[in-house]
């Protein structure tokens, strides 16, 4: 039974299947070709098409992915706590493995492999459900895993891949409720939206990131201009780049043209409210519609306020739950940053971009949690397990 | 703000909640006495009329709850981990309140005073739902809760109780994604139904329990027949009493006549299936319907099997997740047992019946979760909490 597997078993099947990949590197590469000719054929192009390409080194790369979970801690059966009850009952709280996970993803043949390693390792099986696009390398992907299972005496259902790659298909998976302890969707805002709509199965979303980076009238300003340069620009197009900028307005006059200069040498587009654009006169005038919108773009909304508080009201009213970040010397501030903003994430003085299961150590990463329930922020390995009581009596009775 | 009082305040104001409750003992009384006379009119009579009759006694027991929760550990800012990340940020994992929590009950006015309370001690702002039938008792009670939180300068809805007791209104807040951050019904079978087929709010359910006692072939039987008992007869009508017993056939003949004198004594009805029925040919025939159902009632269900492997196996089939025990001297069979069912709570050689927030230690129970997502197993004041990451830099950047 996959719950019950020990770790040494896991770990090499885990190293099986990543040597099986490799030595289907051409089958997988001729599958992917016959992919890659029909997304063109269909009209696919530009970033998409890359999306779903391979090539060996991109083989390689989720191979050894696969061998790097192998190597992380096992996460069934270590305990999250135990106590003795007064009546002698010795109590452990024990993490199990969920059961069976469904992932649905886009044009992205990487997550055949991935998504598959992280539930086998958890103790999960996993139904994953690809794209259309990609179906030919899937089935190669998921073939390879399948076999390393069989080898190992293990079911190789213990990995499904989806046939049918209709919506209809989808739908049917998110709301069999019977079968599946958790869905994790892998993509964008619409099929977010879809699980948010139509799931009745257990669900993990990884929402959108309106990040805020507040500069304190305290704030050390060279500080200030690296955490929200490096939190816009340095990988503009995911969930945890900066996409608003608020700035007490004690420091605005000096701080603003210094993170304007930096920003504008990069090519961000900056949008600003009225007191920002008295001091920076070519800021494009942001609308109500900036102050909510994940950009994912090299676009940033500068918002100047009068007061701490004015900043926290803004950012709990705007933000999508993900990461703020306060750059301050004030202890104070640092404290009241932390405790009155509600997301998932709060820095003080680093750059949201660390927000990331890879940069918090938990050496693979199934996604980012904006909801509240379950698990909150980066989720590791620890995400695809639930937890179980063990009580140890000698024949204790209530009385 | 709600989410960020200081725990000194918070014991303060639980227990002018307490005091509140004890000066208006007669305005509660009274509108409870009007809320009884309606009920008779309305045909309410025997078990739902005493549940949702008070008196001095139990006004004073949910006042002295509201004591017991102000003295309970303040979940809030406790840490539940912590490390340093390579580049020298310091991370700290903290508890935070969900925000609002909404609880949907039925006629048990002490739930007002119960779940107001267990909401403000975990900083989360209640929206109580509770019975047409106790609607003016509720007032009472909520408006003392309410008075207490003004008088300490705080919002009074932090504690609001829903006018509108239609159905209609039940199913509206079950869908008020943009408002309700958790929904805890506490309620009959009917309640749980409804909410996992119409909430879309985040929700904990408190599910069914068919929980069964496995007697293996190595048990101590005397041991066997009390926890057996204890088991079923304790308190019949609540969930983690035992409904099915499970009984290797090595020591059934010897077995089931003990239990069977015992139960039939305290007038359980017994069923089995046609191995228990050969060893005691009075049992009552076990159908199929029998397996799955949890009866709350004195009534326990019978099978015999033929090894280990077939007692896991009816175990996993039919139980509903909430509680099984084995007794047994054998060590492996223990952890095999602790490793293959797969239920909230697992208990080797002690009753059902210890599943239960207060025998835990939780000094409160919001109730006991069969899902399994955020919470699993009996609940306290952590389950009407979330987590959220805090890292503390030094100006630290992604490169």
């Amino acid at each position: 039974m996959l719950a019950t597997l020990d770790p040494a078993t896991k770990t090499d099947v885990l190293a099986a299947m990543a040597t099986e990949l490799e030595a289907r590197v051409d089958r997988i590469l001729s599958a992917n070709a016959a992919d890659m000719d029909d997304a063109r054929a269909q009209g696919v192009s530009g970033a998409l098409l890359d999306r779903l390409a391979l090539n060996p080194e991109r083989v390689a790369a989720f191979a050894n992915g696969l061998r790097t979970v192998a190597a992380l801690p096992d996460p069934v059966g270590s305990l999250t706590g135990g106590w003795v009850l007064v009546n002698g009952i010795r109590l452990q709280r024990m993490r199990v493995p969920l059961g069976v996970v469904a992932i649905i993803y886009e044009a992205r043949p990487n997550v055949t492999a991935d998504a598959a390693g992280l539930c086998f390792k958890s103790g999960n099986a996993a139904v994953l459900r690809g794209s259309s696009y990609t179906l030919r390398s899937n089935n190669a992907i998921a073939d390879a895993l399948r076999a390393a299972l069989g080898r190992h005496g293990l079911p190789e259902d213990a990995v499904q891949l989806m046939q049918d790659t209709s919506r209809e298909a989808a739908t049917a998976l998110m709301q069999a409720k019977e079968w599946i302890d958790l869905l994790v969707p892998r993509g964008g805002p619409g099929l977010i939206a879809a699980v948010e709509e139509q799931a009745t199965v257990p669900f993990v979303i990884d929402g959108a990131g309106n990040c805020h980076v507040y500069v304190d009238a305290s704030a050390d300003l060279a500080m200030a201009v690296d955490i929200a340069f490096n939190a816009k620009t340095h990988r503009p197009g995911v969930c945890n780049a900066a996409e608003k900028l608020v700035v007490h307005s004690d420091v605005a006059d000096e701080f603003l043209p210094l993170i304007a200069r930096r920003l504008w040498d990069s090519g961000v587009e900056l949008r600003g409210d009225a007191a920002a654009r008295a001091i920076l006169p070519d800021l494009v005038a942001a609308t109500d519609e900036d102050w909510p919108t994940e950009y994912l773009d090299l676009k940033m909304a500068i918002k100047v306020v009068a007061s701490f508080d004015e900043a926290v009201g803004h950012i709990r009213k705007f933000s999508s739950g993900h990461t703020e970040a306060i750059v301050t010397a004030n202890l104070g501030a640092a404290e009241r940053f932390v405790r009155e903003t509600d997301s998932a994430v709060v820095m003080v003085n680093a750059s949201t971009r660390f927000t990331d299961g890879e940069e918090f150590g938990f050496g693979a990463e199934i996604g980012i949690s904006t909801q509240k329930l379950h698990v909150r922020g980066p989720m590791g390995l620890e995400a695809l397990t639930t937890e179980k009581y063990v009580l140890y009596g000698e024949g204790q009775i209530r009385s």
